[in-house]
């Protein structure tokens, strides 16, 4: 049996009973089986020793036994791990940041406890995923949306309080910023709800989110000061009608009106969905089996030109996707089509209309259907298809640098990062493509390959530190990360000899003075473990 | 000379030599006619012993000498009270909370850092007022707005940290919803930059708020946890035209329906404005020299409605406007139209569409400048106009509860409210109309009247913190409050013995250990005066 670092195996004895005094026997795990299913399936140090293993897990179903969870866990000093649904793939999935932490898993806490369609927001419990909640509105035939990211089955509140993000118009597709009202047990046991929460017998704990007082929730996404039991997330009353339109321009040089556009109309909110910048031209000349991303390089903008025009490929070219009335859809998207139309060259397409509620046919036929809010598991199969040579229990893990959104920003980013992968000769599962998921910025999206071969592994833990390094050094950095390198990414943000994780460190070492919870995770260590984590760090490869 | 609570004269006067030294003796103020400056000129306890004073003031011009100010009130244990540009009128001014403290005045630092049109943001220090923003922009020409509260004098970062509201679309009239990064000094002098600006060199820090690992932004409004040196906020693109429609149904009852088609086209982002719902029937029969809201009891629906029939006068009414382009702002008050006409008897007229940008004419021509964007002190004006038996000094301080977005508890808040103030013989400055400022919730706003006569304010004092107590009972909490009633309006944040402010006291004792910045702010309290803050608070009068 594995112990928890620093616990005696006795006190972990004591604490695994006084677990299965709180949730009952058959709810606490420890045998090998049960406890090796919170591994990360896409864990970067497969069959190392420094895979991160749980030693036990503790499933409750009420927020009481959560409180009592955790008093139990600053008695014996046992850490512990809190997850939602434990999916989180690409990004660390179920398992805890300090191996031998004991899982608290929230799977059973799946109380959909309201969904409001006049006032539209719903409030639920971890265990609840984007599926449940899809399937629970549609049965009740309420006509709202929601939205979900690729793939639906993780938790709605794991998701946003990783600051995962969909497809549907803002504010929704911020998973964070779409939420309203918390509830959280403390590292102490105590209970906190935030917001309007706080006024007992308030009926706007799920529609005014700052209550009086300074606004704490921030505090309990992507960190390690309390167990999230209950969220509200506001909801999209069901549009009429979705219209597509497809947008492109002939030049190289014509992304920085491209991108202007887009911003300013994203944010006067005529343009409100998710979308990617492609360009088929530059799709003609990846090269290799994965038609990779930096294969070759970009030709400089006058050849690129003359070569576009060439094989008729537009250079740069977006779809959007437009969510309400016919009428005003049709409005918006000639509004957009109007503005465009001052880079000489822009072509225009009309994407299908779609009217809502669609048929059962009519939706199998759409093509990505998150981006109407409707959750799948397509994705997977997408990853299937394109990675071809890849073993099936291939999997990976995300580098996501924020990228300013302006053009010349986007064509640095595609530069630097390009030339970095063709030197270090690796091609992670990539297009390449600035996406447009948060409100002002672009993310790209790296999947570096996790392999059953170690040495693919090491390899791949290596360029994705130099990734984040290089990110780095040009002034980008991530908006998540696989838990084995949140030390580094977060090493990133330095500002003030990286006075912001200072205080991170003093908020966490006065809200969890045990350092119980989530060892690690974003790099906010415990004081008694933190000098240890920063040498491990300082050594260079993943703690 | 009055000394900080605490502070022994000798440690005072060394405290303030440090910070003549600091700021030059001229920016240090300690004679009477300057601190008087910054009492509340509309302080509930004008002329009394609790009138909140300032000890001195002294007035910084750079981040340094924050720092270098902090550091040194640390060493003397000089309670200190940080503002911007100190007016937060009805709000309690640019008075302490805790009579004594030092002044903190940051209105000399008041660069406008950085507007990008491209990226439409700003990033401003604590002494930019609208004006100063709005003039910016003007002056270079740049096609953006800003969003303005009435009046435009206040500090853009003074209101988005007190979470204040203004008229143009969201996110922008939610203007800390709008901001996106921070920079602050702690109460420990060091400094520290939030999201994107803990990450050096990078480019997003206006443009991507979050950044990596917890989101601590939501601490530093409302509260007493550091002194914000810098916010970037997001500016709306300018926009095309700008098109007015009102509504009205005819019914008592409508309001059921007319509510929740706001709430869902709010929610749709269909409309997207600041509006308060009127009924021009009840209007005609307040009483009193002031038409006081409340001043005769709303009659039973039926009659209502008969006598509502008799009159000609509709129930309810809004009046709506709609920023965009000329064709998308038609088509989006055509289906507003389409989705009201399900309720019999609706009326729409269409209001004037302004195409942006005015001249200079057609701006004065509009009648409430804010709602596009434009600083103005015309409030002023219309409250001398409605307030005739006044006196010209005659201030108020504002009650602002949140009243849930349903039809049902709006008719709730204005029938308690209503009795209340009838009961109690008192009429504050009110419409008793439910104000759609943000995003999911309505607001009421009831300023209670301060006279330069000490037997009127103590009566008002009594009502406000009845009112206070009233709404908690219905479960109503204030968004917002007037410094002298912090601890009961927090107070009423109340669930599980008031976890969430014990939360905010632990977080208080872990960033301010020696409680020197805004001692009080919010009902937070540094460790060393909580325990007589509560007994003050428990006599009954406000403390």
């Amino acid at each position: 049996m594995i112990t928890p670092p620093g616990t005696s195996s006795a006190d972990f004895a004591a604490a695994l009973d006084g677990f299965r005094e709180i949730v009952s026997p058959e709810w606490v795990f420890t045998e090998k089986e049960d406890i090796d299913l919170y591994k990360d399936a896409y864990s970067p140090f497969w069959g190392e020793p420094d895979e991160r293993v749980a030693s036990a897990a503790v499933a409750p179903v009420t927020v009481e036994q959560v409180q009592a969870i955790v008093r139990l866990a600053n008695r014996y000093r046992v850490p512990l791990y809190p997850i939602s649904t434990g999916k989180n793939l690409g990004y660390g999935g179920s398992a805890p940041v300090l191996s031998g932490s004991v899982v608290l898993d929230l799977k059973r806490m799946n109380r959909i406890i309201e969904v409001n369609e006049d006032e539209s927001f719903a409030l639920v419990e971890p265990g609840v995923s984007y599926f449940d909640l899809y399937n629970y509105i549609q049965e009740k035939g309420l006509k709202l949306w929601i939205d979900t990211p690729d793939p639906g089955w993780g938790s709605v509140i794991g998701n946003a309080l990783e600051r995962g993000l969909g497809y549907t118009p803002l504010p929704y597709r911020d998973h964070f910023g779409a939420h309203c009202g918390m509830e959280i047990v403390l590292a102490n046991g105590e209970l906190v709800r935030t917001g309007m929460g706080a006024l007992p017998g308030a009926k706007s704990w799920q529609t005014y989110r700052y209550g009086c007082g300074p606004w704490v929730d921030g505090l309990f996404s992507q960190s390690n000061f309390g167990v999230v039991t209950k969220i509200g997330f506001w909801l999209l009353p069901r549009p009429d009608a979705s219209l597509e339109g497809t947008i492109t321009v002939p030049r190289h040089n014509d992304i920085h009106r491209f991108v202007a556009l887009l911003a300013k109309l994203g944010a006067q909110g005529v343009i409100n969905c998710a979308y990617w910048i492609e360009s088929p031209f530059a799709n003609t000349f990846r090269a290799g089996a994965d038609h990779a991303f930096g294969a070759t390089p970009d030709p400089e903008p006058a050849e690129w030109d003359v070569r576009a025009a060439d094989k008729g490929l537009p250079s740069w070219a977006v779809r959007l996707c437009f969510h309400g009335a016919e009428a005003v859809v049709r409005a918006q998207w000639a509004h957009v089509q109007s503005e465009f139309a001052s880079i000489a060259g822009a072509t225009f397409s009309d994407g299908p209309l779609y009217r809502h509620p669609l048929s059962a046919q009519d939706l199998a036929r759409v093509p990505k259907q998150v981006e109407i809010g409707v959750p799948n598991l397509a994705i997977f199969t997408a990853g299937a298809r394109t990675r071809e040579k890849k073993s099936p229990s291939a999997g990976h893990m995300w580098f996501s640098p924020v990228i300013p959104m302006n053009g010349a920003e986007m064509l640095r980013a595609r530069k630097v990062f390009g030339d970095a992968l063709r030197e270090w000769g690796i091609s992670p599962i990539t297009s390449g493509l600035p996406m447009h998921y948060q409100e002002r910025t672009f993310l790209m999206l790296f999947g570096f390959e996790i392999a059953h071969d170690r040495e693919v592994n090491k390899k791949n833990r290596q360029s994705m530190r130099q990734m984040v390094a290089l990110a780095a050094q040009h002034g980008w950095g991530e908006y998540r990360t696989h838990s084995a390198f949140m030390d580094p990414v977060v090493g990133a943000y330095s500002y003030n000899n990286s006075s912001l994780l200072k205080l991170h460190e003093t908020l966490k070492d006065a809200m969890d003075p045990n350092g119980i919870l989530s060892a690690g995770r974003y790099g906010i260590w415990p004081a008694h473990l933190r000098q240890a984590a920063r040498q491990v760090n300082r050594r260079g490869d993943i703690q």
